[in-house]
């Protein structure tokens, strides 16, 4: 079972130019083979179907733990995908309704995914870069333990190929700042995916590393990552299990010769952006000042403040009423 | 982000005699349009696709944390999978291999989908019960708060229809506990997106229910869930998040008019059971004891305690090592 | 557009012994890459994308009409499948309630494709006999008349070959009379597809027939269709268009060497059986008595007949309560 | 079975400049989840699996009444597509040859869908906006009257959504004469649905309208057709067939408060236009006069006029010979 | 470009009883994830695409000398579903025609996959064990060596995991030999990619062979293979090129320690069985004799020998009737 | 079996501009249910699958030969695409390593399939043209002679039209000399099918051709291939077998008159381009020369040349050092 937090990863930058055509290529890592979705389920699903986990439990940790990182990835690359979107069709200003009649959506015809319009609300997809929907075929659990680390090892390659490409295809902000953190944490599972095939092995994979060689650390946006160190952390995304990742994540990082380490908690994470809405594609609604109108009545019958509780980046002012300090929720967290 | 906790939903059945056309059927649970693959990411989806939640932050809070529930209907899913096949194929006896030569899967040819044998390690896969993948045409995420919610009501509405029929179907007490459970708890969030449809929209759909007309009060794999009042509860699967929830669910069960509650809290969970190798088709290995060997030397080089760590129901003795008593988990989460 | 009648193409036999793997094998003819779904969109969008169809109007004609009948294939092959499929679980009786606690679907836990009891309420999927969707791959519409027709005459000719093996392959009495009528019929549109094609280039393919070369002057459920000389009509499925069919399908058929012959007006039909419900699957209901009585209500409220007006052949004499004579439909139709 | 005629639901605005991007947004109300084909085929399928449906005759007929109308609108948007492309290569002019060695389509290389060109002759596919083809898991037939009935519902409420952003996207006087109509034809059967489910459950649904939230009435597309009242009237498409239909269709329009009323009449449509050959892409020749050549000596040897029988627009004056005056179908049709 | 040569890699075992069933599970070697389609089309797709081959040249040489091996491979295994499947239906005898009202077929319904009846001729479908067909997803070619080369390793890894599945659950005799064969020649390019790596990157994965851990040494029909020496031997599938295959493929088996040995000509093969017709699939034909009438005819009209010029195997004596000893071939071969 | 060698069908313009949408056209050619791998792999399946082959001997031989002249299309098509997209990305150039930092893919934002640049390194991928994977269900193998030999020609007469569409559309160089070729060697088995209809069977296809009716003749890139005879010839590609296709192929070319001929030879085609690496998308590395380091190294470890053996076309004088004369392979090929 999981419990959720409502933060991500990492600050992504403000929507600024929407960029349809760079959404669409995007939504390979969301959607792709080697997606995002891809390395959560795959890790998921392997962590599910393992047997004899007890007596394998430093790599059923790992595995089960990372699948955790994992999801915070999907839900980092659907709010690049958002924040991209941003602006496409025109911004909600208070209560002047869009006329749908004036082709609101006319500049975005033939620009990208057309679903990101037509099906969706803007938002992200669970397809590839083509409009091809995520597969369960994409995901490979053969409960052969050297298998799957194989198979996730090999995965993490081609992911950190699509997603340098995606980087030296898409200028947007938001896509840069993405993918150059994606190398970084994408790097450090291949690495502990090529730890667990070592360890149970005894075979030598550290030469192997850069795979592809990717100089991440030549890329501006996955400098501050290595900087801060990420580059040699597993977090642990649980409050008390997964406690034997330091069994087979340890050693030196193959690139660098530095220590890899074991954070025992979950990274605090950032407040989202409360991405504005877009009504000329009802999202959230056609007027959407409604929707709030009737979320603060319902807030005030149920006894909650009066002021949404969720706490959300400040992208304008008037869309962060967090009744709380962002600090608290940090302390909360170290003392699990 | 997410935070995960190696404990599932219900207590399952232990292994009992192999099923692999009834796990043929429960496939469709897990990846089958109505299947738990497609609650999980339709919410999860939508929650990161939603703009302007701030203003529309119960219903945000609502379709995020129910969709943390259904990560772990998925799991709950898998493991009743797991558990049906377990036996299906000789089960690993301390040192004793599997001779290969000896047809050890011959007497599962021709029965439910061979690719849990073949593809598989007698596990769960991605795929409804004609053996076809889950795929993202399954999700709908319109980005209209309306739609979307009238969605997840007839999503959920044919995920009961389903849920139903494969309990009908299906005789093997994990299966039978399986549906039980997931008949109750889908119920729940059939009726939190009808509460959802009604407050915002003015719409009285009480009368729906229950729809498809289950009778789960005479159903006794439902009856232990009900008399728990888990048909009246929405638990909230977050440590700070999610707080805006009772401003939508309330009121009473259309079906029992009792009122409906939201349990500040995520469930405590069950130790998973840890199954038991397959060394026939390498789940772990063909040899799983040379696996535990590496792990505990490993687990030793660490630093770690020289038994497993992690918390597994006791399916045999020897594979239940937990170095903490199992209550100790409850209390940390009653802090919280 | 179109006007539907409520009639099916030929009497098929009641249910007798339900047979869900003879229902799979016949899901071929419905969903499969020469199914009735594939000869009718085929032929439908190649209508609706005919250009210039008033010089080529003789063969826009036959196209689109062909096209009309199909839709009536496709009926026909849904009433075999769900006569097949009726009594695989209980028959509702009266007011008795079906037990969903005794597994009325045990029976046919492994038995053809699951989804026709979990997904579907024993009735007809758009799918084949491996329970993979109908696709629009399926669909060829190029444009070019000749290499359109020449494809028509390639689909006929597997459709008739796949008829055949499921004719061979289930016993059922529905599947016989259904593959029996299709072949037959089946065999007037390769013919018709082939005598287009010799009038557009000059080419002779007489000698191709029949291809595949099936003795349907043999198979006793073809008989009282040639015998009704069904094996040379063109039915005109229109009441004022399509009236240049005789400019295309006219000359000897190619097998018996008899004069092909155009029917002005569509056959009238027989009135489809009323299947029973299946309470188990829902279908239409758990309590489908109920639905019934808020029918009759509804229909009195809006000054309708008490009893229902539509016609259905007489399977339990409690369900035909057609408040016509079935004559006079045949003279109105007469009058056309 | 179905009797065709050769109409369409509404005169088309005729081809201008041919617009390869808007179709490509247009294919997603023809193949994709929410298109016309899957109404058509949802409800077809469903009205051909009902079962009991003497006892639930207002609900059957409905649902087999409506899927009839669908067959039209799926037309429709085929012919809004061929007219959209129409001219995207050169049109025909008499006797003079195009010259494939001009490379007459390399000003539509990347636009829109490219298989429009190459695999169809700039006519209708049966695939959504990214090209994917429509397939059988759109369509739910459950066979429980409720569920199918919701599904519908929500359906509807999908499809809307979709035509509104083409509506938005594309410009091309086609697109938005096409989903004009078919907004304000879906909003009939949104509404005929949801009537549905509150004659059999009780519940009220009419505050749920208009979802989404379009505000049909400002929409000068839709204009027309809700000034003839199409916004409140149900067509009965069959001559004999269907005649319960005021038992369900029934009540205010819950937007406007106005009468429902049902017609017991199809429409009579509009005689479709003859699009232009294209002979770049073979439609339907290279050649296409002789193919009017052949087809008029066809006509002369089977005794039919010298003028082509069936009925067009007039597009070209040469295109239009219709032997007889368009008002005689229209009396014909008010005989029946 | 290739030249074909109409031998089979081994010889299987002649048509003993039909397994349907065992057809269904040998089908994933065929068109699953890991068949032979996948191995085949992946390296060859890998080939096509090599950029810079000239500087690469022994890895080039190696992905496309091995691509020419696994052709040789689909081959084989589609020879041992046809074996299979002789006898599924009756097989030919003489002029004695089947009677196709005598349900020749019915006593596979139910059995395997329909479609092996339906849609083919009792022969391979380029589908999985599920009845789902290959497609292109299957391939991976980056462009990136290393990757490329990374993933060769994995494939071929769970490539050995399917086929010992199959193995272990299909006893026909046909499924056996093919399966020991596969497992030697799949590890004998499994190293070779391994070596490659290595090369490359100086990492050394020999520790972690045999995986997954399939004792080939004790499997029977490994045997022959191993003792030929075809678990050391890279065939060059080449007259003239791929000389270079000796700069990769060189040292230990990582398994055995035995040298790895590049043979300079492809293996000289066996004749295939002329498997006999299945008159009741059309396979291939009603009547198959009158086509051998029709032959002999034709092949006298162009001055051939009155007798077939290919060379198969003595299934019936009357089959084989080669024109040419066949040892001819053989030298033939060697000259080259 | 086949051996392999590596020479292309015919010469290719060198690399010129990139055309990634022309590509995206071309990639029907490879991917598309009438491309070359539809063509490819339904003639080898159909001769893998041929019962009763003996005595049906000169249509087996045809089917296989043809087959196996195919696969040298799929190399030809992947080719082209290879060349239009060389220099999408900047070509290396010595050992000056691409600023992944500075968006060395953004030009091609936007343009074509982007799993031409993300997924793959600017190489072939079998895909169509709306980058849908190629998948089985292309495949047509009944067993049965005439309906397999239909669906042959009916897929020839798909492909050409294909063909000429991709011609009409993409102006590239490498594009039009493609299509140039396929046409006319794609003619030649349309008419080789024809002709084995036509001895089976006894009809007269003559008058069909040239369906869909493209003047070849009067296409520039076509041209040089008639003048030599292309459009009459059948190459056997085989050393011994497929000797009795004189027995099918003979008679007039329909179109010309001119007698068709029988090669007993395969073409010695070209030695292909060595296309450059493009080292933003990794291919073959971020730093090709590296590879060439290594690969010399390995060459001079295994004693052979210290130059490259293969021979490649002169692309860059660099590329081509081939250790033999061209015309050595000639002769060798003219002494088998």
């Amino acid at each position: 079972m999981i419990l959720r937090y409502d933060r991500i990863a990492m600050e992504l930058p403000p929507p600024s130019d929407p960029d349809p055509d760079g959404v669409r290529a995007v939504q390979e890592l969301m959607g792709g083979r080697f997606g995002e979705m891809s390395t959560f389920l795959n890790y998921t699903f392997q962590s599910f179907n393992f047997r004899g986990r007890q007596g394998a439990r430093p790599f059923y940790d790992l595995v089960a733990n990372i699948a955790a990182e994992e999801f915070g990835h999907v839900e980092l690359v659907a709010a690049a995908i958002n924040t991209m979107l941003t602006g496409a069709s025109p911004t909600a200003k208070g209560r002047t309704k869009v006329d749908v009649t004036k082709s609101p959506l006319a500049k975005v015809k033939g620009l990208g995914n057309p679903q990101h319009f037509i099906a969706g609300g803007q938002g992200a997809l669970p397809q590839d870069s083509n409009g091809r929907p995520w597969n369960g075929d994409y995901v490979f659990s053969s409960g052969d333990l050297v298998e799957d680390l194989t198979h996730n090892f090999f995965l993490e390659t081609g992911a950190r190929n699509n997603k340098l490409k995606v980087y030296e295809m898409v200028e947007h902000p938001a896509a840069r700042a993405l993918t150059g953190y994606l190398l970084v944490r994408g790097g450090v599972h291949q690495i502990a995916y090529a730890r667990a095939i070592e360890h149970l092995t005894g075979a030598d994979l550290r030469k192997m590393f850069p795979t592809p060689r990717i100089p991440t650390d030549k890329i501006p946006e996955c400098k501050p990552h290595i900087e801060r160190g990420d580059h040699l952390r597993l977090y642990r995304f649980s409050i008390e299990d997964y406690q034997e990742l330091p069994a087979v994540f340890n050693g030196p990082n193959p690139e660098t010769g530095e220590d890899l380490v074991v954070f025992e908690e979950a990274p605090e994470g950032f407040p989202p952006r409360d991405l504005p809405p877009q009504p000329a594609v009802f999202a959230p609604d056609y007027a959407p000042e409604e929707i709030s109108e009737i979320a603060e009545k319902l807030r005030q019958q149920a006894g909650l403040p009066k002021e949404p509780t969720g706490m959300v980046a400040d992208l304008e002012k008037a869309a962060k009423r967090s009744t709380r300090k962002s600090p608290s929720r940090a302390k909360s967290s170290a003392k699990r």
